[in-house]
């Protein structure tokens, strides 16, 4: 990847490390922003509103959705479609291209593909063994199904249980990518095992699945995080020369771990992150010992300098995911900037709205055990 | 390949060209030869009878084959495992190794898992489409069908009909194959496609399937054409990290093609080839206006020097598969040998031979078509 500027950045769909320069990103990988013309055009098909992750800027970065509305626009709609990689419990970075594919989902009234590509983690994990990463896929249905997403529009599928759908048509799009290819779009060297090789043509299929069940083109739309732009980016050269679309993408940020606002979350330290299955008590004690704040050093200098909610991690995690509205969350960082509002008091706000939003999670979680025959797709 | 000395000599899985050096082969690849001692050793399982393939040398090297047979005089049986890529209709070539196996499962009542590995056809071959190589699959299948093998103790697999199968525990095995390791098997260089790349481990899995399936190691002896020898000497480096046992492997000569004795028959020139499901009128043609001839250029000069069937094609293919009686075939070499038998009559023995056995599997191949669902296997 061009984006390794020194030995300490690191951006693949399966590692970042260092500070993520997102403008630079969009650059690079050649997506568009998502602008207010865009926004504008958004608003006449969903009601007049927007999701506030549009409006904050959280999916910051397209492909072709002035093309997904045109289309839409001549009845030709689109379905959605993304995915992940079960290496973990859910945390909360997870569920934000989630929530909002949810939306979208509602207000377009489209059908949505959940991929679980539990192949992935396993040739691309030393330590995972495939009962690992099959047990996470199906933990991890359960996130999907407890947000909310209707059955009858969603399908989930696991790339091992369902390998005769994705092997099949995996093996046209594997035919026209060569190692070289490969190599230079996910930086691989010599050493890179061969599940690992082939595993983006997988990664392709649920972008043409409905094409090849239906008989015909429909277009598709894939809100995803931000590192996972080369798979899709070389989607995009392949699906047309098999006769189909192009995937359109609409890109989000990272959730920030909890160590610092620069990066994105990852699961290999527990302290850095909140999985979804988190209790009270854990994440009270992740967010008020580890969560990077932008406060003062003593409470005089933050009352009388304020607060940098630009830097303050509690604060981002109520903009990207647990504070929904803007009147709130706009009082809550002029109080901080001011320096009214004190980090342990900011703390305690994301606390109270990230516990209330996991303990309605957990419910549905629990839940939706019952409903996983509902999502599962069998081959 | 370290076999291809110079630019006209080339031996893959996928290509061999130029004359085949089978005694440098055998050594290159680490095997052992067929001796009288193992032969000997055979025969004890085989009521004191060999199948004319060993006895004259067309399967002439081996691996592990003493294992085996320490291991079945233990009591702990082997399966049999071999395959075919079907690109076209099945040649006369491709049945060699079917033959003695459906010996080897009779003497030895072992089960035999055939796989038809139509994804690697197509991922290696430009111009074929995936219905092609399906149909094909489905097409040679009848050839396995004809020959007689049992229903209940065969089983034929297509990659993509059981991918599921087969991606589920090819993984693991391609989490254990680097890029580095494919490409100096195989000779692949970075412009071969990620599918090709992939494709070794899905040839791996029959040698494991049955193990897998039976949660305890289960010895797999595979015949096959020797050419087939760097997919499984992959195999057994990696199935053992697996916990599996080494799959022992028995391996034949080529059948030459019509044009001459070194090389091997190929589908790539119809007039080099006979098919099986050629007519009679086709077979005499090809026979008497191709077929390689070990005779002098005229009738005296043959009677008096004699003919040489070592490089005499139609000979050749007696000796391989059309005449298993030694009697008849040392008569027939003898009289050629001698100038007593011209050219012209030797092809009309393999002609006959050949129209009775090909006729023969025509009509059982008819029935086969009834049979296909006793044999293929559902996921």
């Amino acid at each position: 990847m061009g984006t390794n500027d020194n030995e300490e950045s690191v951006f693949t769909p399966w590692e970042v490390r260092g500070k993520v320069d997102y403008q630079r990103l969009m650059k690079e990988f050649g997506t568009e922003p998502v602008n207010e013309k865009l926004l504008n055009r958004i608003k006449k098909h969903t009601s007049g509103s927007l999701h506030f992750m549009l409006r904050r800027g959280i999916f910051f970065t397209h492909r072709d959705m002035n093309w997904i509305l045109d289309e839409y626009e001549k009845g030709n709609k689109f379905y959605l479609y993304t995915g992940r990689g079960p290496s973990d419990h859910t945390h909360i970075g997870h569920i934000v291209p989630w929530i909002f594919t949810k939306w979208l989902q509602e207000k377009f009234k489209t059908k949505f593909i959940f991929q679980l590509t539990d192949d992935e983690k396993y040739v691309f994990a030393d330590k995972l063994e495939m009962e690992d990463t099959y047990s996470y896929a199906l933990d991890n249905a359960l996130d999907i199904i407890a947000l909310g997403f209707d059955s009858k529009n969603t399908e989930i599928l696991i790339d091992t249980d369902n390998a005769k759908t994705f092997y099949k048509i995996a093996l046209p799009v594997a035919k026209r990518i060569t190692y070289s290819t490969v190599k230079s779009s996910f930086g691989f060297d010599n050493s890179m095992n061969i599940g690992g090789i082939f595993y983006t043509s997988i990664q392709a299929v649920p972008a043409i699945l409905e094409s090849v069940r239906q008989g015909k083109n429909i277009p598709c739309l894939i809100p995803h995080a931000i590192d996972q732009d080369p798979h899709f980016r070389l989607a995009r050269d392949v699906l047309p020369k098999l006769g189909y679309y192009k995937p359109a993408n609409i890109q989000c940020k990272f959730v920030p771990a909890l160590s610092g606002p620069d990066g994105k979350m990852s699961s290999s330290n527990p302290n850095e992150t909140i999985f979804v299955t988190d209790d009270p008590k854990s994440i009270k004690k992740k967010i008020n010992k580890y969560a990077f704040s932008g406060g003062r050093d003593t409470v005089s200098e933050h009352r009388e300098k304020g607060g940098d909610p630009d830097i303050d991690v509690s604060f981002q995690w109520l903009k990207i995911l647990f504070e929904p509205d803007d009147a709130k969350l706009n009082k809550i960082e002029e109080e901080y900037r001011s320096g009214e509002m004190l980090s342990g008091e900011l703390k305690a706000i994301l606390i109270e709205k990230m516990v209330k939003f996991l303990e309605d999670h957990q419910d549905a979680r629990e839940k939706a055990k019952d409903k996983l025959d509902d999502f599962l797709v069998k081959d």
